[in-house]
């Protein structure tokens, strides 16, 4: 079995493997408070331009966004969000668990627009009974989307505008975020990002290390006291120095961008046999995720050999699968998968 | 500076970071639905003679204390723990922040007892108007406890008949279990805590992981849906498999006792070299944290070489220090650390 | 001003402020614990025919809403409940403030059926991951709706069923169940409701009480420890006898049916000259709510002299609005409008 | 039986039942929009001296205390309580239920000191590890207490100035007011309190209301968006003007403080024919609650006349009592009550 149904199917990069091998005995202090993690934030604000952020390392995603919200909210402000952002369907209502609700947003490929925020702004706001219903108190977009979209400057523009108008900090979950940084759509760079967003998280679980995510906290108002949250939250590793060395370890020498681009170039292949095959696609992606409409024979077929996940059903015969590619992903896996997509 | 103020000062065990590499390239389902994860599971179970038990990794402490608690308790109850209970006092208030008040017992060592279990169940359900009050719901004991003390399987079982007959699930947090496991006091095995306790835990994170705690749900009737909790608390590792890696290493040939056992060892050279120099205790440890009470100025001269915990006043010209060894405590370490104390 | 904008403009129908006055300084004990709540109680529990129930007396709707519902679920379930819904808009997120998703469906008016709550439980189950996802754990509904519209006897039956077979307790919101019992499309009963229902309440505030709703919990599976949730949720009234005392009022003679008669003959009076007037109405209510399309200008013309709740734009030059009538509403206050209607 | 157990037996005074009866037909907007409430709040401002603060009007105290703490924490803060604090101990974990830990202190009769908060606030910042402990944010204390002592003047400017020090909103739990305000031994007046407390309640329920407390948000700093705080807590009461006339009976002609003079007379009646039969006090009160230390014969003889709440034991012969006069207790019934005292 040949795995395409997440990017996260292997260990970590082998630098990463190498840095916590060679630091094994080496004695640091605990709670992320040592001189690697030190270190990687200040790789981490330098690569975003920004002296004045606060760098935090956190397991994981969902771990992440529940705590980066539960700092910002009050507790009758909710949070928006696309209807299909991560927040809103796959954390086990983590987000609810802290007490906000997810204000959702249609979209049909993952992506809210500056207008909607501003809508539903004004919706509220508007309305005279507005203290019977959950205050609108930030903004939440996923960059790529799990849709494998991603955001353009002009639209990230707009939409940090509009939440800077409005008081409502914009809130990045970036657990892909190097693959939306090195595809030939993009034209975002991680200091305009952390310009243009209150706080944002550099995925690293997804992108070549074991587990972790780095918060980003570009707006000096929403620093306070964070590492509280994290505590409650139970995302305080007490070695935490393995989440520094990780993103050392990513962060230097571009590795991380490096990462990303094999990702991206092996997803790239994939969508021109997919394309060449005949197949559209559900979102136009030009990340690591693909979500090809295909007929169900041929997904059964391939299921022989290769890992996917199924998306959703389409119609009686045809569904949309999603096939991520990732820092692992291995050239002759995806010839073999574009070989045998060819001969289906 | 040689670090003896926690258990978490280093990497992990040299077969667990082996095991992780040996592995790394390796293809698996992720979220903890591999076959590592499922050897680890097992072998766990064995070694708790509990075939009926679910096994659950988790990343940290506070993470499976409020996973486990807020799958137990109803909204309206809360949990009986010693005063000096990790979740009373270092976690940030996350059971609190999940709703749940804790209900503290009185203790001067950590450890509580049936007889006070009883008393708070007789002194709740005694007064008419109970429904004001938050309702007992279950027991947290930590094992060792936080002042290194360990309970006698007398006292658990006595614990255990009175969570029995009120309905009160017991819980134990073993954080530094293998520490107590292998105490020349000890007369618990696992096998006994799993058939005393409901629910307990297996640490890792200060015991030669490089994190993880083992969940051990030895009651069925709490089994139910314990997945959604972990997701839910952020707590669901996408590379799961590193847990199992981890506890597959520290589970097989007892190199978890191994370790704890060269731990305990260490601490006890220590505690002797402690009382030979007249200090006395704050609590009698035979596991690996020893706090001995010793004058304000041999602390001081032991702070230039020697990291340590500050526990607590005493007098104008005592204090209490927590000295910890680990797996990774290096003998030539002690033996300097003895012979400068026999100098002060 | 002559208000039809809600159903709570007044105080209390004059048997209730009689009987407040009548019994105002006898002694009782507090907290629900009287003689008047035990009767009203009974009276309730005979008019359901469900000797097995329990009857609670709670102060308003989002209180015995959110305290019901956290009474049921589990952390990780949500609550399936039309879009609609109160708990899902006019509650500022009460629900999820005590940690629960609210999981809505789709509705034109206010109604969700079996079939949707059967499909919304094949989806959640038949993910793969459905771990990652809130589990629902009961379904919500009102009735009458927040729309005026009601459920007939075929379809809660229906909602019942599914709701048995899926380990899903059924819970009806009556803040307005007396004007769903009276209607003239209505085949339901009280006791009915108490044998499809799990849980319902029998609302009192817009019924011709100051205030106060009686929770009846049917399903005796649900009903332990009830009245520390009342408690925890802030909703223990100490005078609780002044709960008793309005339920004994309406619940003897006839009374809350009586009230509700008079509040739908007024609106079916109003309803026919909205309709002899040619406007077409959002939803089709047989209830105290109607719900008009009409052009603006008229709006504005009626505004001067009436108070009604504006709804939702429907284009240029149209509005719908919401007349509400209630116990206290003058037949003469109805000829009025009626006759400006018609002359507009 | 003639109830002396709590000071919530009977109904409302005559002025309350009356200003209810005759607006009762009156149409007014909802959720405390009307004149009412608009004249009740401008009254309770004019008597706090107070013109910037915001007045909201909420069921009962429990409501009050959860709703303001909510409002004022953030979810890794506590608030600082007396032990035997009304949030602490009889509220089933209200508090703790919208996330919060009651940090206790220690206290002999209920009230707690300004060096007892400047100790908490220097041991919470002066701990390296502070961020694994919940932060201190804001101060909880009840006037009079639970045990019916009050704070003098100087105490409580003492209290101020420390938390104003420190950053810690106080908040004052007012359910008994009144009976603080006349006791002969008090020293403070609204305004005092309206300036030395960021947010204080005027208790209605324990003071001739049928129900109702009066919040005063003194400090504008804490006045944004309460309203959502009140509906989220299940507060808003749809007929809201009943809260706004019943305090606007109050608030009229000293009826709130001619109330609690009669109730505080008459218990002063009570406290000396208690100390005359020679029994000692659990608490020096000068207030509407006392607690005489009885021998359980002597309580046991007057149960089967007078209810009375059993407070605690204290040897195994005496017991302490609490017994309550309020603004219904009639001078007959406390000289009855003192006569068969005397014949014991």
């Amino acid at each position: 079995m040949i795995r395409f149904e997440c990017d996260y199917s292997e260990g970590a990069h082998p630098k990463i493997i190498r840095i916590l091998t060679e630091t094994n005995f080496k004695q640091t202090a605990g709670y992320g408070d040592d001189e690697y993690c030190e270190k990687a934030r200040s790789l981490i604000k330098e690569a975003c331009g920004a002296p004045q952020a606060d760098v935090h390392f956190l397991v994981g995603g969902t771990q992440a966004n529940r705590t980066v919200i539960s700092s910002i909210l009050r507790p009758h402000q909710g949070v928006l969000s696309a209807f299909t952002g991560h927040i809103n369907i796959h954390e086990t209502g983590a987000i609810e668990s802290s007490g906000h609700k997810v204000l959702t947003l249609p979209c049909p490929d993952g992506k809210i627009t500056a207008e909607q925020v501003e809508n539903a702004y004004q919706e509220h706001w508007s309305d005279e009974t507005h203290e019977h219903m959950v205050q609108p108190g930030m903004v939440y977009i996923s960059n790529p989307t799990e849709n494998g979209t991603i955001y353009t400057k002009s639209e990230l523009t707009s939409l940090s505008e509009v939440c800077k108008k409005r008081g409502l900090p914009l809130y990045m979950d970036g657990a892909r975020l190097g693959y939306g940084l090195v595809a030939d759509t993009n034209d975002l760079t991680l200091e305009d990002i952390a310009r243009l967003c209150d706080v944002f998280y550099i995925g690293g679980t997804k992108a070549g290390a074991l587990f972790g995510e780095a918060v980003v906290i570009a707006n000096p108002a929403l620093q306070k006291d964070f590492r509280y949250f994290i505590k409650q939250n139970g995302g305080m590793l007490a070695k935490g120095r393995m989440l520094g060395l990780q993103f050392l370890a990513l962060m230097e020498d571009g590795l991380y961008l490096d990462i990303s681009r094999h990702a991206v170039g092996q997803a790239m292949k994939l969508k021109r046999a997919l394309s060449d095959k005949g197949y559209r696609f559900l979102y136009e992606s030009y990340t690591n995720q693909q979500f090809p409409v295909m007929p169900d024979a041929h997904l059964d077929a391939l299921s022989q050999k290769y890992a996917y996940s199924f998306w959703e059903k389409i119609d009686d015969a045809h569904s949309a699968a999603r096939f991520c590619t990732s820092w692992a992903t291995r050239e002759e896996d995806v010839e073999k998968l574009i070989s045998d997509i060819s001969a289906l």
